[in-house]
Formats: C-alpha cells, structure tokens, sequence
C-alpha cells in the first residue's frame, strides 16, 4: 500500500471543485497537489479555495509532474478520451467523468490506451455510491428479491440544461438517460440487449428545435429475460426524483426519494412534508465523496477500481440504441451499435 | 327518480356473491330479487345466503320477469355478449362483467343492441372507484399536476389464475391488464394512440406453454404527447401490488398500496410494515360497492352511467394491440386494430 | 346457536342512527324491530331510514316486547344506569354506549342487577375494535415487543364539544380521556395504579368557565411496573388525531393515523398527504360495525362479550383519579377512589 | 473577522475524536494545533490521526500556548467546570461538552469566570444542530403550528452505559434526559417551571442497585401553559429512538427517526424499512459537525454562540427537579432546586 497519493485535477468547474473538496477535506491519503483549468482564473480560485499548490492553464503539466500519482478529469465531454490518453500514456491513474465520449472510435482509442499503459480507470458513475441505491443493489445481490423480473427507474431533473449544453450534450439519452442506463446495469447481474424508446417534446418546444427530447420511456431487455423501464423528464418542479424498483420472484425493493430533513407539518391543508432535495449536487454529495474514496483506495491498495472503462462505454452504445429505436420508432438491438 | 330497483344477477360465483352483497347490504334502494347461474347449486346457495326469493338456472327466466329492472352479468366472459343482447332487448338496464367479449365483432354486435334498446350499461371496472385512484385523478382533473407527461401503472396479482383460465381468458393483456388500460385512460383526459409491448415467462413456464406471457412492460403513447407504462407480473409474493402515478408539468401524484392496519413494529431486525392485501376482493371491496352504487344510481335517477360501452371496448382493443406489438415487436397503432 | 337475534335500539341520536346501520345492513343475523327516543321524532326519522317496524317515545315498551332479546343503549349518559338495570329485570342483553354513568354507586347498582339478571352486557369502547390498534394489541399479546415498558397514546379531537355538553359530560377526562384510558387497558395485560395529570385552558377559555380543561396529559403507573402517557387536546385542526404506541424489552409497535386515501401530491411546495379522517364517525367506522358484530355474535353463541362491566367501569374511576390528581397537583392511585 | 482560528483540544476520547475530525476535515478556517489527555497515548493516537502538531497530557500546556485561541473540552464531566474556569482564566474562547457540572455551586463558578474573562462559551447541546429538529423548531418559531400546546420527545439510547459510568454520570436525569430538557427548551420558545416524573427499573436491576432509573416519563409545565411529556429508556433494541412532536393551535410537527438508507424490501413476511442508526455517533454526525462550525464561527466573527452557558446551567436544574420529584412522587418547581 502506497501511503498516499498526489493528485491532479483536470478542470474547476462546478463536478471539479466537488471532487476538490472530497479530495482536500475526505480523503486524508489524498493530496490534491495541482489543478488545470483552460480558464485559468477558475483554475486559480479552486486553487485558493483548497490550497492547492500548483495552478495552470495546461493539463501537460499535469501530466508532465513526476510527482502526480493519478489525475482527476472533469473537464468538457469532447475533451475526456484525449485527456484520458495523454494521462495513460503519463503513466498516471486516472478518475474521468462520464461519458467517456460520444463517439465509439474515440472511446475504444482511449481504453486501448488505458489498457496498454495498465493504469487504473474509473469511469464517474457516482450514483452507484449513493447509500440508497447501493442498499437495493445489494439486496438484489443477496438474492432478497430471488430472481429479478422488472427493473423500475424514474430520473426526473429538476430543470432543464441550456439549450446550448443540449446541442452539444449528446441530447437526453447520452447526457441524462446514460446515468439510468447504468443504473440499469448496476442493480442486477445481466446486460442489456435491446432498447425501445418513446419520446417526446411536453417541457419546451426550445429543446425540440435543438434536436433534443425532453421525455421520455425506455423499455429494456435484459439477457436474462428481465424487462426494465427508465422513464425522464428535463422538469419535475418538486426536485431532483430518483427513485428505483427492482420486482422479483421473492418479492421487491423500491428506493424512494431521500428528503433533506424528516419533519412532517400538519394543519387543516394536509400533511407535508420536505420536497427531495433539488438536484445532484445536494442529493449526490456523499456519493461524490464515496466514489473518489473508492478510487483512491484502489490506487492506494492496486485493487481494481469499481466502474470500469467498459462499464464506461456500455452506457454510451445504450443512448446510441436508444436515439435509434426514438428515431426509427422501432426495438433496436445493442448490437446494431458499431 | 324511481323508488326502488329490482335487480336480478347472473352468475354467482366469486364476483357475483361481491355484488349481490353490496346489492343485498348496502343499497336500501336496490332490491335482489333473482339469481340465475348455469350451475344451480351455486344460484341456490347465493340465494340462502342473501334471502333472494328467485333462482333459476336460465338467465332467460330473468329476461323474461317483468318485475326486474336491471340485471348484473357476471357468468363467464364469452356469455357476456349475448347475454347483453338478450337483457338489452328485453328492455333490462345491465351492469356487466369486462370484458364484454374477446372479439370486436360481438363487441360491436352487443352495443348496438344497447343502443337499439336505450337501456343504460355500466362495465365492470372497478378500479375506477377505488378512493385512491379516485383521488389521484380528481387531481390531475384539477389540474393540481399541470399538463400530465408521464402516466405510470404497476399492476401485479398476487398469484397466476389456473392454466385452464389462461387458456380462454385471452391471456395477460385481455384478462389482467385490461384494467391497467382502462386505468390509463381513466387517470388522464386523452387517448391512447400506439402501444409497444415487451412479454416475458418468468414465473411458470406452464404459462409460456399455454402461449401466454406473465411478466410484461407496456409503453403507450396517448394523443396528447403524453407517454404511459404499465408493468405487469402474473406473481407479486408480498400482495397485491397496485399503484399508479401521474407526472406532469406542475408535479405528480404517486397512489400507493393500502394496507390492512397501520400497526408498525420496530425490533432489531428493523422496521416492519404489514404487506398490501392478498387480492382483489381485499383490496377493492369498497371499489366494488361504489361501482354498484353508481350503476343503481345512475339507473334510479336515469343518469349516464360512469363507466360507458365504448370505456368496455377500447381496452379490448389495446389489449389486442398489446399482443400484436408483442408478437411483431414493434409499436401498434390502435387504428391498425378493427 | 340462536338463528336469529331481534334488537331494540333506545336513543336515535348520531350514534344510536351508526348501530341501527350496522344492525340494519351488516349483521344478517340481527333484525332491529324496534327504536325508542323520548324524542320520537327522531325515532320515526330512524325508523323511515332502517325501516324499523315499531317505533316508541318510551323505551319501557321495548322492555316489554317479548319479541326482544337484546337492548342497544345509546341515549344520554344519565341515562344509562337505569335503562340498564331495567333491560337487566326485563331479561334483555344490552350493549351499552360509555360511560355507564358518571357516578360510582349507580354504575355498581346496574352491574349488580346485570349480574343477578344473568344477561350479557357489553360496554361500547370502540376502538378495541379499530383494525389498526388491534394489530397492535395483538402483537404485544404476541410477545412481539417483549415485555412492555411504555405506552404513549395521542387523542385529539378535531373540535371541542358544544359547551352545554361540556358542562354535564363530566370534563374532558370523563367524556374523552375514557376512550384513552380504556385503550390503555386494553394495549397492554396489566391494571393502571396511580394516575398524575397536567391540565391547561389553551383552546378556549369558554372551556375553562365551565370547569373543563381541554389540554391535558395524563401520566399512568402500571402495576407491571410500565409507564403511561396520554396526552389529549379538544382540537386538532388537521382532523382527528388517534395514535398509540407501545414500547418494551424487544421493540415497539406504532400505530399511526389512517386518511382517506394514499394519493400523495408533490408540487413545488413540497409532499403532501391526505390528513386524517374528520372525526370518530369517519375513522371509527369499521370499528362501530365490529363491535355490534361482536355483540350480536356473542348473544348469538352464548359467548362472553369482549368489553365488560367492569371494562366499563375502570375507566370511569380513572377518570376521576384524573380529576382528583388535577385538582390537587399531586399523583392519585386509584385506590383512592371509591 | 479573523483570517482562522487555532484551537486546543482537551480530551481525546470517542466524542474529542468526533470534534477533531470536524476541525481537521470539515472546518477550512479552523487549525486544531494541540491535543490534551491525561491518557497520553490516546492524545498521542489522535494527533497521529489528524497531524495535530502539539500533544500533552496536561491542559495548562493548551491555556499557556499564546498562539491558541480556543479550546473544546472533552474531558470527563467533573473536570468541566475547572478546566472551563482556567481556560477562560487563559483568554481562551470556550467549547464545552455537556453538563457543565453536576453541581450548581461549580457551574455558578465557572459561568462568572467566563463571564469576568468575556470569552465566548457555546455548551454541547449538538441536538439544536440535527437538521430535522432544527426544522420543527424553525416551523414552530414561524408560526407554521400557531400557539404550542404540547410537546412530546420520545428519547430511548439502544443500549445502557456501563454500571460504572451510571455510578458517576447523574443518573438518567442528568446524563440522558438532560439532552431532552434541552430539547424541549429548544423547541418552543417558552420555559419549563415545573416538573413531574415517573421512573422505574425494566431493563436491568443492576441499573436498580446503582441508584438509577432505566424508564422514565417526565411531564413538563411551561409558563406560556403548553405541556411536555419525555419518555426514556436506555435500551430500544431496534437503535436509537430520537423523535419529538410539537402540537399547537393551527397543527403539529412531527420528526420522525432518520434511516441509513430509504430502500424498503417487500417479501411474503411484509413490508421492511431499515431501522433508525445505531447511536448518537450515527445519527447526530452531522450536528456535531455542525455546531463545531458554529462555534469556530462565532469566535471568528465575534458573535454570540447559539448556545449559552446559562442553556448549559438550566438542564442541570431540570435534571436535578427530575430526581426529586421522582424521590418524593411529587411534582416539583424549578425555583425549588438551587
């Protein structure tokens, strides 16, 4: 076991400094000992904020630092698989937010790389670490539920992205379902195989002319003969709504919205109480922390790292399969995708 | 309005004992005067346990009583339909049983001795006055969701019915999800337009060899952009499982599972809440007798009943649609049913 | 067995018209042939709506009637006593509505004349018959929480009584604490000894002009060694407030309120819930049903009826011990009541 | 403001060890320097985890380091009152774990010697910092229940402490309940001015022989009128029972216990929530965090602690009101204890 690790964080923007603070404040094995921003000023203020010593424009420096164990990149999509390359090639072990890309060639480019330089690869799925998720996720593992037969995923965002991040954000399936998609994947041991999608555009017709969908219903099949919905929405004026089921021959385990406080007012309108909290940052805050917990042990132990770069590209043919099956209005196969 | 109304009831196994309890107990204006069932043994005891003076094994024998106003079918599916047509013309007003009949031809033929006939018919879906489902629609009516996007229905039995059911029943579609489909139009103002369905056997295989599915995922997609899911499963081992929500611009409404108490015990294993109630009969009761009430109503002070002919025959059409997009895998258009 | 049990109702009022319901269309076996009110007007109402075949100012004439088996004691509490020992001499089984009276000397010379009569008597605390404190009950009776410790019982009505009822009930722990002192009998097998109250004017001081209080809690000492806490308001603006827990050695069982339905509404204020039914006509309606269930049952199969003469009576020396400790500021044992 | 604040801690066991994660992790603006324990190893142990520079074992080495600005005192609860005093002697801003003393006399002295030296002085009632109680009260505070009526906390630890720390602590009153007397300050703006309790041995005669109560209910007049009840065990075997009600003339607010996760598993057995956290580590993690933050705060910006000495001085009153009304089975004033 390493005694701790140095740390590079690639990108200061809103997921960058949540993974700052993880990494200042958490993670005591951890020193977080430089920060690249091609907006340097970001750069600098995270760096003000954390104490970070070391500040630049240039993710080269990063991976040019002899003494950078492993590197944090939370910079724009289109930037990932190249970042993710030229760290492989460093040598350095690397966190990288989803998606990896949205395109195959790319992705599979940058796993080779990873893959030849045999660094460590964590893709940020971080609802994988959310305490309510796991919980279910592990009792479908323990057989609580016997064999799953329906998988359930509501994903409701509380208020839609800029237009102008939709138009390069993949639209709703490669920027929101992708989540769902793994998810899918998480809470039961099978893979999916076919994708059907309905769509619609009910919160603005804004997102429609930019190409995108802003509703939506996936249906999917699962190897194991398992059928799974996601249903989506850009808009749920209550909050950020998470919530899963997983039905089986023995029985199901449903995960509700977690609310910021359990105090519940009566009076002669009703009984009410506190609306889920209102969107990842709040409701994701110890699964963000978990998960970078979870990286840099692996790092610090060489164990595997928990989401893998394939468990990185999957998610991403599934949003291609399910643009197709919206497009052509028909069940699409994962393996259509290539 | 009429003082009392004479009823007689045909068939008198399970759900025709449900009626001719709340026609016996609960509705001082409704006067049981005749049963008819082609078993008469089970007419005879239907009788003895609520003092109706009448039993016959021919239904005609009710036809034929000018005392009776208004007689309630629930002999087995495919006597529906000509029974409709006998009580129809025979000027009777006529609660029955869903579904009308597996074929859109006796639908059809059926209805339109009703109209000839201008007596009033109520269909059989109980679920409509249901408290909770009740409530959650008066909410969207009201408007308290905004414009609805999103319509959800888990609807799970707490054990498969007999092969032998499954063999005449029409299978999943026509005989458990009806009243999902009904449901589905029921919570919001629109139609639905196209269904997609994904079918499974997990349950039994027995159920597969029958050539039915027990397990099953439905999208649809109504008129108004709206976009719905039901899920279904011939075997929930906790209960009757029956909840729906509706999601729309200004919020949503989540109907849960009644429960028999609200006892709550808390030990170290944790805290543990009674299961819903086993079945239908448990769960809906009270629907049951609401539903009598209103048919009673609606003929005592000559009124529409709530739950129409053509309510009786759209969900035959989707369930047929269900089994066309599942055989073909591929979204059905309703229009392509006729 | 008896076939059949022929009920004379004495008293028309709100929950006189409640059993003749229950008698009338619930109990097959029961025949309510006649109703006493010495308002007969109200008897004739009750008498047109059950269709109750005799009708009299004058409850002798129920007493009279050889026809009768069983008497139904819901007029005023002062009352109570005498109607009852003279059902008691005329032969009759009673089920009478609490209190017995508010006296201990009448209420011991009715129960003697009960007792030398032979007949069955059944005392109306109603809520031992509420499906949710049942299961409560049931589970410590099945050892689920151990040995018990503690019990905590909320009750609140929605509104305070009409004044002039105030000043003849006998105050609030006579004519609602009863309920409360009776379920805490009945949740745990142990006799409550010593008895400390706090009371307050908070809701109106109408109240206090009469000589109520109308906030009060309660504290119990039981023999078992556990611990009691009422606490009781006149009104709760949310509806009516009944909920109980027990407490000890292996967990605890809590029963919460029942509402109207389980469609919960989210919106942007937040998560809201039905309230709790308006009052005991809603909530206890079940329960109303079961108790006359029981009793007809009883006198039916020659069974002890399940709340007895003494059930009826300990709550009333309660209930002055928790006069007797509010007055004197001091805890009272029920021994000291005589 | 001043730019951080360097902090001295005095104790090194479980609940030091809590305050020093919070200032080593979670307090940017705090800088923990030394560490004090009259068991060295333990200081050595927690400086070793959290890099604190200076270790002791002898406070003076904290009161005379000029560069400290304030100390957190953990150490056991009969040397609160003379550290409490030297420090403040020292100049140094106080945090002080609860009770202050078990004696009036010793907290009167220490309170003066706070206030002659004008340190700052926030007492450890972390409850206050607990979001969902923070919420009742806020709720309350705004008027959301009205006028307060009743207050119930129910207050139960999942296992009793050893015989040997019952022998020192004060007894139930003083080393559980006193939390609660806090609380029920807390949450309503009114004072508590007179006390009755019931206590009794249920969960281990060894608790008996030690002089102390395991199972209490505690009633609570305050000035406004408004009643409060505080029931207690030190053993729920399901974990630690922490919820409160506030009921008052416009509704109530009612905090339930907070779970590990909000997955619920439904099998044939029923429906299965996880239980509450285990203990006060689990459950008030957050509010210690919390009200350390609150108290480097106000040192920082020169303003009040939320929580004051004479906050610290009235639960000790109430806690010794508590045992002399158990004592002589009398309800007991306030003003009769000093």
């Amino acid at each position: 076991m390493t005694n701790s690790i140095n740390v590079g964080l690639i990108g200061a923007g809103r997921i960058g400094q949540v993974h700052a603070e993880t990494l200042s404040y958490r993670i005591p094995q951890a020193n977080l000992i430089a920060v690249a921003d091609v907006f340097v000023e970001s750069a600098k203020k995270c760096a003000d904020r954390f104490q970070i010593p070391t500040v630049t424009a240039d993710p080269q420096d990063i991976f040019n630092n002899p003494a950078i164990d492993a590197v944090v990149i939370c910079s724009s999509t289109n930037t990932h698989a190249p970042l993710m390359t030229q760290a492989a090639n460093a040598g350095k072990h690397i966190f990288c937010e989803k998606p990896i890309a949205l395109n195959l060639a790319q992705i599979d480019s940058a796993l080779a790389a990873v893959e030849r330089a045999g660094v460590k690869l964590q893709i940020g799925f971080n609802r994988r670490f959310d305490p309510n998720f796991k919980a279910a996720r592990d009792m479908v593992a323990a057989g609580k539920i016997g064999q799953p037969h329906l998988v359930r995923i509501s994903s409701r965002d509380p208020e839609p992205p800029p237009i102008e991040y939709i138009k390069v954000s993949g639209g709703l399936f490669l920027d929101m379902t992708i989540h769902d998609f793994d998810m899918a994947r998480y809470l039961i041991d099978s893979e999916v195989e076919e994708i059907f999608t309905s769509g619609a555009v009910l919160v603005d017709p804004a997102i429609g002319q930019a190409g995108d969908v802003d509703t939506a219903v996936i249906t999917l099949k699962y190897a194991n003969g398992a059928i799974g919905t996601i249903d989506n929405s850009r808009k749920a004026v209550f909050g950020y709504d998470q919530r899963v089921e997983v039905f089986g021959s023995g029985g199901n385990v449903v995960v509700s919205n977690t609310t910021p406080h359990t105090a519940v007012l009566s009076n002669e309108q009703g009984v009410h109480a506190p609306p889920p909290p209102f969107f990842f940052l709040e409701r994701y805050l110890e699964a963000y922390a978990a998960e970078m917990e979870a990286f840099i042990s692996a790092v610090q132990n060489d164990t595997p790292p928990p989401v893998t770069g394939i468990d990185g590209r999957i998610p991403v043919v599934m949003g291609m399969a399910a643009w197709k099956s919206y497009r052509e209005n028909r069940p699409v196969k994962l393996s259509e995708i290539e």
